[in-house]
């Protein structure tokens, strides 16, 4: 299992090659970014160069975020595929075969309806990602509060998450798998056991503050070791099925963090010591 | 556009013989019923008795109804899916194209998950009807007090139900077409004529008493012409955009009719005379 | 059915505005292009501008060609994919619902390895293209020395392109129907009749020498009315399963023509006048 | 990895319960049959009394084969779903996740229009099979003399059957990997290394004689360990891959094997045995 960072919890990590080089110095192996940024790093410094980059450095792009709006009109969503097919091209040429975005679990239209609409507008996605041999994973999305921040619910649990990448009926479709959202539901070291490592495209790690799990929130996270989630359950789990991907840190903060990157680097490697080593691992 | 009948509002109707010669004999070129009927009739008559009987009749069989429970547990819709494959067989051995299935407007699920489910259900039972040559046909259920009959809202409108049938994403789905759902759903002349005949796989035709449609009760229907729908304009719109199919007499009602069934055939075969001559047809 | 206009056969048509207006001139309603020129226009003069000169002009998109690459590596289809989306983006924001691509008849690669790739290409494009609610048509090519022109044979025949629509598995393809191609596989009237029109996302017509059918060459057509397709039967057929699109005239030739535009487009109207006259249309 | 058998191989195995006795007997964890096999003997034991022979016997059901007949004509095709679904039902109950059927390499019909049909078929097939939690496995097919044996080149090797499971396009289809195909396409060690685990469905050993490899014959097998197939990087790159599935026997043969049994039970176990050790596993 590869760690990885995210930019959430790292403050201002710099151009692509500072990121890359502080992820390095760091002790991670991969970082998680936005297909744009790895277009313009290719138009600007080449290919060739973008590639013995993030090789020289021993990093590769953990996953891409999935850039087409796929929660609004369909027109907004038409509107992103040819961003989508672009960002596609510039992951899988350096390497990159992951694409990840988020479900809400609640909405403000029709959840059935919302649900077909957004079932045909990820298979596309999915489809499209496919031609670039790039699997998406779909991450449910656990605290409470967001469960009834808008209207409708619509689903937030790995079991329904697993049902619905049934039915896209693709298979480069699987989970973001996300310990805050695997706490925030009440999941178990078992629930991970019964998954298959091929199901996971995708992982995040963090932890919470020591609230009741109904009242966590999904913006206010801490470091991995700073909180409550069963980690080493997690981590252990991962591994027992035999996930061979990325962990990727990922601390969403209500307000931006201050501290230099650096700082902030040092903190997460840290952090990934102290969680890894709990559960045995590295 | 083919008259047919189903069986509500017919009152006993008999066997499937008698059924179909009554039918016949009141005008009728279709009639709607189950695949089982059809492999009974084909198992006790054979195969060749039974078609000739048909093409005796001039009347053939306009749709069946779709056997497998989707709508509930896992195992019990996969429970019926070699019924399914039955019905198939027997509906295509006697020339039958069309399979048809209703959306209960609520639900009480999760609505998100149980669209996920249904999809998935949906597209294996319209892979296994593709086989036979047969299209499935969703009919939206429009009185309002079934959207609230259940604790969650599921979907109604047309519009909505045509864009579940883009995700289930097979081109033998389309709908089936009931006045009563059309009224009920506030539907226009417009919204027929906005349709591709190759979107109706089957329709059903009935009318509504004269109460506000949110009061109209899914199961208090009456005989074509004796209520308010305007049938002449979902006639006329039928015809318009070439819709060639079956439209089939569909009366629900509180308690079993208790008429002869010849009675209720000529009471049936006198409403389309009246609704077809006052929408110019025929 | 519209009458439409390919550049085959037109010498050289000018910019896409002179194209639409000579179209318009000689009374045709309908261009077909390719969706660059089409986003070039919409670049240049703005959507409203081009919008607004097919309007004044009567003239609609007929349909644009598929970009994307898909008969060759995975790597030149996959560059296509972005192209594909703009393509299809600038067509539907003029209204265009129609894209369209050839099937060769032979192959190089093992036919049944290349079918398996052509199918999951085809199937994305129509999924992207779906998207921008465009449909696709795919063209069976009769002409018998394409069938042995490369190493093995594909497929050339309406059924077994009809059988390969129905394996993609999207409710958008369908057929480019080709007068040349109908009659070079010794296509009858009925054979027409048998389809639905929702079967047919466009059309070609032209006409053929008066050689052995298993001589035409495919690049070597004449205009309608020339020769001796039963182009009446074509019409006629056509006509009686309800088809609504376009029939734009697809004149292939071994030189290009020198004759100008204006003449050209002359012919053209006067072939089309011949031979709707003839199948006793308009 | 779990051993298993075939019935090939074995000559006259008896009942299903003494097939299933023998194998635990001779340290086998899983026996391939066919569905109506199963569906029998629950027929004639109840389902409690097949769940807990199995459990008792600590062998599980490998694999049953794909009864549908997707390489003839649509009819027959169509007539085979009916058994499907009791095949998959039989199966599901007794914990089998398994289907299996090979793809013969050549074929008498247009090689693309049968891979468009084919690949339809295959595709319904396994959208049944998934409402069953059952996978489908494919299997290429190697010999020599099979790829001429009919009039046209299908496919044969890993890679074409690759791209084909892409194309059905369905999450539940992979490989079934035989040794004797792996051997016969000159396949090695690295092209099991590339694969993932999840892709392999099922597994089959056998070994082959001391031919050029171009003179192997389909039906001409031996025991694992008799022959020079390279078993020891077929079995450690299935282990390193991480492949947990079944691994059983199949030992084609040109003539019905004469001895008992028990004799071949005995023989195969030593031949597992021998072919284990040397690769360094159990």
């Amino acid at each position: 299992m590869i760690k990885g960072v995210t930019k959430a919890g790292l403050g201002n990590v710099g151009t692509i090659e500072q990121y890359i080089a502080s992820a390095s110095r760091y002790g991670f192996g991969a970082v998680d970014c936005s297909g744009k940024e790895l277009e313009d790093w290719i138009a600007q410094e080449g290919l060739e160069h973008a590639s013995s980059y993030l090789q020289e450095h021993q990093v590769r792009i953990g996953t891409i975020g999935l850039s087409a709006e796929w929660r609004q009109s369909e027109d907004k969503f038409r509107e992103g595929l040819t961003r989508l097919t672009q960002d596609a091209a510039a992951a899988a040429a350096l390497g990159c075969q992951s694409c990840t975005t988020y479900i809400l679990p609640s909405t403000d239209s029709n959840a059935a309806h919302f649900m077909a609409l957004a079932t045909r507008r990820l298979r596309v996605c999915a489809d499209i990602l496919e031609a670039y041999g790039i699997r998406l994973g779909l991450e449910f999305v656990g605290p409470h509060h967001l469960r009834s921040k808008w209207a409708n619910p619509f689903i937030w649990d790995m079991s329904s998450t697993l049902d619905w990448i049934d039915t896209i009926n693709k298979g480069n479709v699987g989970l973001l798998f996300d310990a805050y959202h695997w706490y925030t539901i009440s999941g178990t070291k078992e629930d991970i056991l019964k998954l298959n490592a091929s199901q996971i495209v995708h992982a995040h790690i963090n932890d919470a503050k020591a609230v009741p799990i109904s009242e966590v929130l999904d913006n206010d996270r801490l470091y991995p070791g700073e909180g409550v989630i069963p980690l080493t359950d997690f981590l252990q789990g991962l591994q027992a099925i035999g996930y061979k991907g990325v962990i990727s840190q990922e601390i969403l903060m209500p307000q931006p963090v201050t501290a230099p990157a650096e700082e902030l680097f040092a903190k997460s490697q840290l952090a990934f010591q102290k969680v890894y080593a709990a559960a045995g691992l590295e």
